[in-house]
């Protein structure tokens, strides 16, 4: 077993590329094999990593599908390329993110029989097991046929990453009943509900169940779930903000404070999008990592882990074969 | 000025009719004039309230439509024909939202120009001005003309209920960028951008924006916009049930706790959905005010709050002259 080769886009994501590389060194020094993606006049001490020599990036507000057909000598493109050619095993960006779909697509290309690939972004839930949302960001519009195959794919996702045998998989929808919902809703669940091959569909389930226990994986199109994983972080930011505000009101002794803030921060760290090692690119021919663009060194060690983890898994082979051919 | 007299649903609700009732008296006792709609035999003692006697009642998970049309003689149906025929100048249900929809838009019709009532629903956002999101689930499918629609109604609700001159109106979509989204996003940034008559559109907004100081009217189809809702009311449970468990640890002393208990009230109290009045239908030709199916007593009494101030503002005549006909 050959140890995989985490390819790392050291030019993509807002504190690039210091917190990009530093995350890189720290990855290598605990055992993880790296190809650092990027330029060699700006990237900075690598420690001795590999590098592999790039003269473009592309910037985070840019037109991904021009960027990627112009910018043929990009990090973001290059680190595609590795994979395809086999230099490495996965990649992981912390850049556009709209930009390292369109690399990954095509310069890797589609698992077989796969229509479309799809954003699955891990939501933590403390004290539940985790909600895999998918698709969270990548086809605005979808089929139901599509909406079938992320189910199956996220369930493939979910069992790997976090060992759970048949993951109850949830559509999205405004009721639980399945005659609610838009014709794209009530299409997939008709799909869902007939699936043979031990899909394990629990039916229709609401916005209040991204962050409960009643599903393990929420099936969406790309723009409801890119709303709600976004009205999810919103929520939370302003959750803890709030508690924040109130540990230092007045009525609240200092001594007081201290101790609620050290019972909270279990639950901050789990909460703490650095710790997720970002969302996976779920269709494509290898492993790509998606990390969220304000990405520190941390979490890019966290999302190198998840690349390898994805790899040694054989988590492309297992989509293959989970993915039934669309309708 | 004649004072406004509110139809209570009496039978709809998880905790119909004791909570109602209760709720009517409450309002009444502070002044507010109330005619109760429900079964006599079943209301228990209504205070010398008013009662116009009905004989069936629509359940929480009845078909909506089919509900209407037969149960002719229901509160809910009642209730609405109670307003349409001058009895009442507004109503309240925390029954069958489905079924108050339907009744009111077939029995009170809708207000010249509007092409599909919505639902505006308040989130919360304390330290700043709350949201108001339209359509929150009465329209599963939109047009862009409905849509800009929602926005003329949502901005004239948000101006009355809060005091905001030109309240800001954003439209819900996956980045700001006015290409990024749907079809429907796309076409409604087109003629939001373009609308001349004083709406104060503000662009594309995100999720995370939904519980931040961005914009002060949300506008989305009901899908979106009922599952956005939907994941803040299952965010905040969650942040607030974390919060608590924290707070129960064996690390945080009693004393500290219950400071920081204190602390956090106001902000608990504020977010409680019992505190808002419940949502308010906007296009019917009528104040229907829809409240939560869990109301409690107290959110009957802010309900009815709403209700009458919606009557004494002129909030059907101050939209009719804001819509304009649809495209």
């Amino acid at each position: 077993l050959v140890e995989p080769t985490v390819a790392v886009d050291a030019m993509g994501g807002d504190h690039a590329p210091a917190e990009i590389v530093a995350g890189a060194r720290q990855a290598a020094a605990a055992g993880q094999r790296i190809l650092l993606v990027g330029d060699p006049s700006r990237i900075g001490d690598t420690g001795g990593l590999p590098v592999l020599a790039t003269s473009e990036e592309i910037g985070m507000t840019e037109d991904p599908g021009r960027a990627v057909r112009t910018k043929k000598d990009s990090s973001l493109v290059r680190a595609a390329e590795a994979v395809r050619d086999g230099k490495a095993e996965a990649m992981v960006s912390a850049g556009n993110t709209g930009a390292t779909m369109a690399a990954a697509l095509f310069r890797m290309g589609r698992v077989k029989g796969v229509a479309r690939p799809a954003i699955a972004t891990v939501i933590p839930v403390p004290g539940a097991s985790p909600t895999v949302l998918v698709d969270s960001g990548a086809n605005v519009e979808c089929s139901p046929a599509w909406l079938v195959q992320f189910a199956e794919m996220g369930a493939v996702f979910h069992r790997l990453r976090f060992g759970v045998d048949a993951p109850r998989v949830g559509l999205l929808s405004i009721g639980e009943e399945p005659e609610k919902g838009t014709p794209l809703v009530k299409e997939t669940h008709e799909l869902l509900a007939k699936h043979g091959s031990g899909l394990n569909f629990v039916g229709n389930v609401e916005g209040r169940d991204v962050m409960s226990d009643t599903a393990d994986v929420i099936v969406t199109d790309g723009f409801t779930g890119n709303v709600v994983l976004k009205t999810v972080e919103g929520a939370m930011k302003f959750a803890f903000g709030a508690v924040l505000g109130a540990l230092r009101s007045e009525e609240v002794p200092d001594s007081a404070a201290a101790s609620l803030m050290e019972a909270l921060l279990p639950l901050a760290a789990e909460m703490d999008p650095d710790s997720h090692g970002g969302a996976v690119l779920l269709g494509v021919n290898g492993v790509c990592v998606i990390s969220h663009g304000s990405s520190s060194a941390r979490a890019i060690v966290n999302a190198v882990g998840v690349a390898d983890r994805a790899v040694r898994e054989g988590l492309v082979e297992q989509l293959a074969r989970a993915v039934a051919p669309p309708g």
